[in-house]
């Protein structure tokens, strides 16, 4: 069915004007302020907006797709409507105003997906690996951490006061999805943490270029329950975090490097608990 | 010694004019195209700036400097003087105008500095460790993966055609200075990598979501002097990089992620690598 160039006609479901006050307000949630005043974030991607519709359904509030990628991720699609989601089609001037890192499809989630729904005596009752992430600034690095949290089969992630906001759309971006997956809970005091941790039984770790212990040589350490306390991705962890652990361990640097990067750091302690929990 | 405000005398020595015609070759550095041209490339930073001085003094070409930064860094200035390398005072503006992520430290370093002073089959024999980065497009994944092969003790980092130009300054920030501690060479065919590797006697092992083989399973294969083959961000290895590999090798998933950041499954890998050839 050829129809002339530029005689296409305009679709009434297809949001088009990039100026509407729809796309203005999602746009805007790129902003802290904005996420906290509405209770709701971006998950841009598929990656992220798959995990999204399988895990949170329920608290996906709309769905941006192009008709590109509409094309592309069918099953997607399928799932959002079987899930009875708001499903917009927009064009790829709507998406590019509303966010540059979609890929043709983003979501609204209300806040409320990632709520405490328990307590954190709750959360911890009967963990065996916990990532404790105490001044994580950088948007990229947390959410990396997080995601590998998840894949090292850790079941929760605490960030304590002075780390970044979750629901930083870079933070969401580099989760790829795991933000959904298990419990992630913001906003703590540390000495409120490291009481909950030891109350459920957990052995709490830190991470320092300058632990006494060697991460190869304490497999015993880890295959016990046990939580990782991360620091900031300049200075490490503070004196106060450090005096809470009971036992500080180094990665060992075999080159010339004179430290990890908090993400890799936390990956390569993450993985040595894990391998020392499940392999063992 | 007070002076009223206002009547602070201009300082001969201090470049002060942001729209120079230095400022602004230095700022253009940002761009390939310009590095490419004059063979020279930015390390903003502390970090990178103190390893540049250490480790390739003879190509750092100039050195910027803030009053701020020259007092946090007079060990670092001292040897940049011991050296007899240009130090230059900048005002805040101008390194504002030259870089903004150079915390007051900014070095202008000579490409020649990692240009390739032996050849691919030198630089491989007796190598234990390498790194090879077949597709790395992001660039903060690809200097925080140098950094990490450094930490771990590899040899070399490869960066076959296809992956970021290692003198991006995302890149370069990203290393942390390990640039300046190992043969870092880019711009190699695959297959060339892959015939080195074996002429050298090492084990190429794919890193795949898929792989046979659990990492946590072979130590034998990874006490072996071997490289680790690494993928694109989003797409992991192609089928070609996955066909060329001797074993190919899963990192085990405990939670529900999909799949793990690329710098992470390099540096989870690669210390892998070193447990099983430095512990074992």
């Amino acid at each position: 069915m050829p129809r002339p160039e530029g005689a296409r006609a305009p679709r009434r479901d297809v949001i088009d004007n990039p100026g509407s006050q729809r796309v203005t307000r999602v746009a805007a949630l790129a902003r802290r302020g904005q996420r906290t005043r509405h209770g709701r974030f971006l998950v841009e991607g598929p990656q992220g907006v798959r995990e999204a519709v399988a895990h949170v359904p329920a608290h996906v509030l709309d769905l941006y797709v192009t008709e590109a990628a509409a094309q592309r991720h069918v099953g997607l699609l399928d799932q959002a409507h079987a899930a009875r989601l708001y499903v917009h089609r927009v064009t790829d001037q709507v998406m590019a105003a509303m966010s540059t890192d979609a890929q043709g499809l983003l979501a609204v989630v209300s806040t409320e997906a990632l709520a405490r729904t328990a307590g954190l005596d709750e959360v911890l009752a009967g963990a065996r690996l916990v990532a404790v992430l105490t001044e994580a600034q950088d948007p990229g690095n947390a959410g990396t951490i997080i995601r590998a949290a998840d894949a090292a089969g850790a079941d929760a992630v605490l960030l304590a006061r002075g780390s970044v906001e979750v629901t930083n759309p870079k933070v969401v971006r580099a989760t790829a999805g795991s933000l959904f997956h298990l419990p992630v809970i913001s906003g703590l005091e540390l000495t409120e943490v490291v009481e909950a941790l030891h109350t459920a039984g957990l052995t709490v770790l830190a991470a320092d270029a300058h632990g006494e212990h060697d991460l190869f040589e304490v497999d015993a350490l880890l295959a016990q329950p046990s939580a990782w306390l991360l620091g900031n991705e300049a200075r490490g962890l503070g004196p106060e975090a450090l005096s809470q652990a009971d036992a500080v361990v180094a990665i060992p640097v075999f080159g010339s490097a004179e430290s990890l990067n908090v993400s890799t750091a936390a990956a390569v302690c993450l993985y040595a608990s894990a391998r020392a929990q499940y392999a063992g």
